[in-house]
């Protein structure tokens, strides 16, 4: 329900043309550089998310063992971190990976996947948060959680899942809290949902690209968050611009591929090769970014 | 090459449609409630798994870290444990999560893959049994072992896989070993085949639907065991009704899914299409549901 | 840019004739057999290895728990080792099903995933190739760099990681480092790319099939592996001609799936379709396989 005068409406398709040839730029870097991308997941995760930085021209690599990471997360471009089936045995790799990057200066990015589920979680979240990943990604209710615990510096509050993985709250509900969250940690916030928030806890973007069906496929989420992994190892010093490109980018592929699909599955298959084939003109006319703040 | 009069088949049809009408209310249900389901499984079907409970409509959450059950488990409507990548480490979890479902009336299904593979999975399974599991479902091979173990209070004839997870045996001729399974452990006991086979050790329903290629397709087995769980998740105090149903919702999507398939492959994607798409009508039209007993 | 006087043609099309009637025996064999094939393989792979498997005929089992392997690994007809995700934890079940297979008389493929990402993972693998792997296949810089390490018994070059998992070499580049590495290890070398490379250390094959799409779908080269075990599986007396078919077979399929495929996730539904359906007649046109030593 904003007001849109003709001035507005062309302030803003000049905002949104600005975006897709930024997004169109990171994405031809991306598929030339081919950055590797290093992902510490959730094992539900692994397959979508390994074809998600194929497809987009990155080259993964699902590698978690602590003993290895000296000899290769300097090798790395990126880091991808995601909790979603988290454990005690692998958090280590995930602190000393995440160390290593902000040591080096490499991007790393925090997928905190229902950090709310458990004590154990959220302790291993505001650990890791302490870090500095470049980006956290999470849903409405993720975000409102972190940043909940992170503003009382507590975790008492954490013991009070709700629904699992999925997200009991509106992105655009979790605005504040985003703002708060990215100032607390100096990280850019990223809130998916019908519109994907990005802040750096001052500017707030709104990509309002992607179908609501995406949320029926497992693992699109993490998928996303890898994908801004890859876009941040190309343009590290402007990882809100990266982010928000990288959402817009996936966001894009679920509309094309929403065009063939018939069900959760084929819309997958169709989203992956949508963003394998993704050009320019595609980019341009289907990217819906907006200023909110 | 059962004699089917007139009369019989009439009253066939009669039990066939309140078996579409019975699976139909609690798949809306199921829509409608989106029941937080926990899955302890193994690593080659989280994947299908979780985009199988998506596309019927539940919420799914892999997790199985033994520290996270107290905070997370009471929040989950069902749990459905898998040990096709069975080890040590993760039997402890398996153990805690299900003692704690049957602790607070929560349902919760077994599936035991290839249990005879070794000693170590048929003792698991075992013990598994004891924390009282709502419904358990497998193959005919599976719950021939089962049973017979339990006959014999011995895993002594554990040592003796045939064929690692495929079965060797129809699950007809299984119907006297799930029988007497589920009279020995008052679980509701599934036996998938050709002919799906449930039963409470009295009554004994025959579930029809499903295609032979399906077998085809890594973790459909598993699968319809975490959809199993959704489904009693809703209507936990009929649990062979909710099992039945599960089954033949699978099978029915299948069924229309295999009208598009031209493999394993495209059956996979076009099945879980159709699970998501199902109306009542299809699955009036294509339910095949008989009385065993 | 080899002379191909007619005469050469028609000698290399009677070598491709004999090696499609003997890469469709093979198949044939599979579909008819159903061999067990053990996998020990990443996370990352599970789902579309089991699908390969399970499309060609064969009947997998992702089984790694070091206790089960004593009652389990001696009723499977062969083992698929797969470093990718590799931790200390994996490694002792590695090597006990390697060397149980290897004492018992069954053929087993390695697999060394992103050998070169860690010193961890190079030593590991040399201690694999101790156990006499019957195949080991890689991409051309994992070959290369399983070569220089066992030609200079020593791991010092492993710490020098350049792309992760993807290969910065191409196949045709490392011949001489696989019948090095064949020779030494006594083991049948296969190197992906472009042209696929099978070596005993004296005779090599080329296989030309496939599609360089592939690539962009995670897992092909694991489930290449798998397929190369379930071939040797059923002909362990002939390793080099049973890797050398399932190249092949699996590159057929590659090319049938691409004429339908619209970007690399439709191409991996097409290719599981293709590979279950092919028939001698696809099998006899497509094949490509030449002599090139």
């Amino acid at each position: 329900m904003e007001p849109n005068s003709n001035n507005n409406n062309n302030t803003q398709q000049q905002v949104t043309n600005q975006w897709g040839t930024k997004a169109w730029h990171l994405l031809s870097k991306l598929r030339t550089q081919s950055p590797l991308i290093q992902c510490i997941t959730n094992f539900v995760s692994m397959d979508l998310m390994a074809n998600t930085l194929l497809s987009a021209g990155a080259s993964p690599a699902m590698l978690h063992s602590l003993q290895e990471l000296p000899d290769f997360t300097p090798h790395a471009h990126s880091l991808c971190i995601n909790i979603g089936t988290l454990t005690a045995a692998w958090l280590p790799a995930m602190k000393a990976a995440a160390e290593l990057c902000s040591r080096l200066g490499k991007p790393w990015v925090l997928d905190p996947v229902a950090v709310s589920a458990s004590g154990f979680r959220m302790k291993a979240c505001l650990e890791l948060m302490e870090l500095g990943p470049t980006v956290i990604r999470g849903n409405g209710s993720e975000i409102i959680a972190l940043s909940t615990a992170v503003a009382s510096s507590s975790s008492s509050s954490s013991a009070q899942p709700t629904k699992g993985v999925d997200s009991v709250h509106e992105s655009t509900d979790a605005v504040e809290a985003a703002k708060l969250l990215a100032q607390k940690t100096g990280s850019i916030v990223a809130v998916s949902g019908a519109t994907d928030i990005v802040t750096d806890g001052n500017q707030v973007v709104g990509a309002h690209n992607g179908v609501a069906l995406m949320q029926k496929i497992t693992a699109t989420g993490c998928s996303v968050t890898a994908l801004v992994a890859a876009f941040v190892a190309v343009d590290k010093s402007h990882a809100l611009e990266a982010t928000v490109s990288a959402l817009a980018v996936f966001g894009v592929a679920g509309e094309l591929g929403m065009k063939m699909a018939k069900g959760p599955a084929s819309l997958r298959m169709h989203l992956i090769d949508a963003l394998h084939g993704l050009d320019e003109a595609a980019l341009q006319s289907y990217v819906n970014i907006t200023s909110l703040s």
